[in-house]
């Protein structure tokens, strides 16, 4: 071979295959502190391994897939990389126990364009609290090295998540009825949507940096912008089980107007009173500030709403009391009506 | 306000809602296509929902995740987006077919810069053909608008995977034994796995572009490098109700030096007859334009065998000829043995 022929190798072409297994290392006591008597499977197996809990008579699984999306940016400018792993596992099973499923397992996605084997850590970190903080296993995922994808420093997370539910007790839209009332639960913050506006608002029209005070707030903008979204899994698990939740809508992509038809059967409809509560000062900085038009602010952000409860009128003042007691802010929003589609009243 | 505030919304920052609606319209039968009677849900509710098939005593959940890695630039060189979702699901069935579970459901993550409807339907379409040939419902999934992260045209592509397996026939490492024989099917390209690396090579060291004509082939550039990575499930069903496959190994990143050990036991290792088979020309022309090192190659690549399958001594004939009329290429490829590590001999 002569002198100047290339001798090329995988880690010159940019894929580390020892960062990788450094990274492997340092989160395999994370992995391993999330498991139960369920899983049947450590790391390193190519796919892992989880007992159906018995029980149960006709078991369906619920699964769902998310991302984190561009609150990861704000993780990148304030170097905090271990939350928005707890945002993608709250999501996940938020997105489910709106079917009225309890979550099993979780698999993670993570992909950079270099390897960066403490920068993964944190990130594991954030899953694996959230995992257990949610009783579910961190079953297996993938940490995929991209050189050209993304840019040095940053990376996209996306994750998965199977849960299971009785079919008789399945949330699937049946069981609403016109009249019904709306319980509203507060987020806390943007939980994981809407940030593409909110950055631009931010970092670009008020010209803020990370670590900046936020407007009208004694929070930092990372600590406002980085607030993690809420689980409701321990809030309602009782409410399900009490049997009188008749539909949940996770407050996510598309707000109040674009989620809660998803949940409600056909013919049916909403009256939202968002009267009924004040928005956290967050959303009306991003409104005044990016000159959003009201319409507009409740299609992309949750407007304070991270979740809502549909049961008989007759339930809902129990369900606010009982949800409070748990430390909720909880409040009747609206109703459910005869139609489609949902008028923010 | 003054004339000079700014009017934002979210398609000004870079998010579009519509094209979301119009991707998802034009993907729903593509999803619907792969249903089953196991499946609950349609598109559009929170979480997939998928009934535990009954008629196991002890069912066990496998499940893995997975991206398509840089393969997926390939893809957008040629303009050819329809291969790649083929890929990732093959990929994720033999990830938990190596453990002896047979597939259930998919879900797919789309995480683009600029949503084209019309690029998604593609690349859903691949994911949907997949999953209707490997007999796995295609059960949900999310498709990320992502502006600042990802290249105009580009896109990353992670999937994860659920199936089942009897507790009993679940494949662990604990059924090999030292002299066990190690029987290859070949591979159908370099799958999902060195494409860092290749593109080096082919694109940077060779210049060639993805209409060219790749080196000693008839095929292109692009023929050669999406060529699509096979499952294995239809040709190693048979042989897991048989009850003689003692492990099997996907050979994928890290090549076979990196995962046959995955599925052998504790104080098992393996040798390796390379000269059992001889790799494809593609590897050839990779190792020579390159100047990789033949340790190098087996590490990063494939090197033309896609899946080992441990059995007795006794078995490996009689499976070679099954495989082989079952249209596989499939030989004798060396033996487990006491000790650890893979000796490629």
């Amino acid at each position: 071979m002569s002198d100047d022929s290339p001798r090329l190798n995988y880690r010159a072409a940019g894929v580390d295959l020892d960062a990788a297994d450094r990274a492997k290392r340092a989160i395999k006591s994370l992995v391993a502190s999330t498991h139960d008597r369920h899983t049947l499977s450590g790391m390193g197996s190519f796919g892992g391994m989880y007992a159906v809990p018995g029980g149960l008579e006709a078991p369906v699984l619920v699964s769902s897939a998310d991302g984190v999306g561009t609150k990861l940016k704000v993780a990148f400018l304030s170097g905090r990389h271990d939350t928005v792993g707890a945002d993608l596992v709250n999501h996940c099973v938020n997105d489910i126990l709106v079917q009225g499923a309890r979550p099993l397992f979780f698999m993670d996605y993570l992909a950079t364009g270099d390897m960066d084997a403490g920068v993964v850590a944190r990130v594991v970190t954030g899953v694996a609290r959230a995992c257990r903080d949610n009783g579910c296993a961190l079953l297996g995922g993938e940490t995929a090295q991209m050189p050209d994808f993304y840019a040095p420093g940053e990376y996209d997370l996306a994750g998965f998540i199977v849960g299971i539910a009785e079919r008789g007790a399945l949330l699937d839209g049946s069981r609403t009825r016109a009249g019904d009332a709306l319980v509203a639960l507060a987020s806390s913050g943007l939980h994981t949507n809407g940030y593409t506006l909110a950055r631009r608002v931010v970092f670009d029209v008020l010209g803020l940096d990370a670590e900046s005070p936020f407007p009208d707030s004694e929070e930092t903008v990372a600590d406002t912008l980085l607030a993690v979204h809420r689980s409701y899994l321990g809030s309602l698990s009782p409410e399900l089980e009490r049997g009188t939740v008749r539909a949940l809508a996770h407050v996510t992509g598309g707000g109040i107007p674009g989620n809660l038809p998803r949940s409600l059967g056909p013919g049916l409809g909403a009256r939202v009173d968002t009267g009924s509560w004040n928005p956290p000062g967050v959303f009306g900085v991003l409104a005044r500030a990016g000159g959003v038009s009201r319409p507009e602010m409740y299609r992309v952000f949750n407007m304070g709403v991270g979740m809502l409860v549909v049961v008989a009128p007759a339930e809902a003042d129990g369900l606010v009391s009982r949800l409070r007691a748990r430390g909720e802010e909880a409040w009747v929003a609206g109703e459910v009506v005869a139609g489609s589609g949902v008028e923010m009243g």
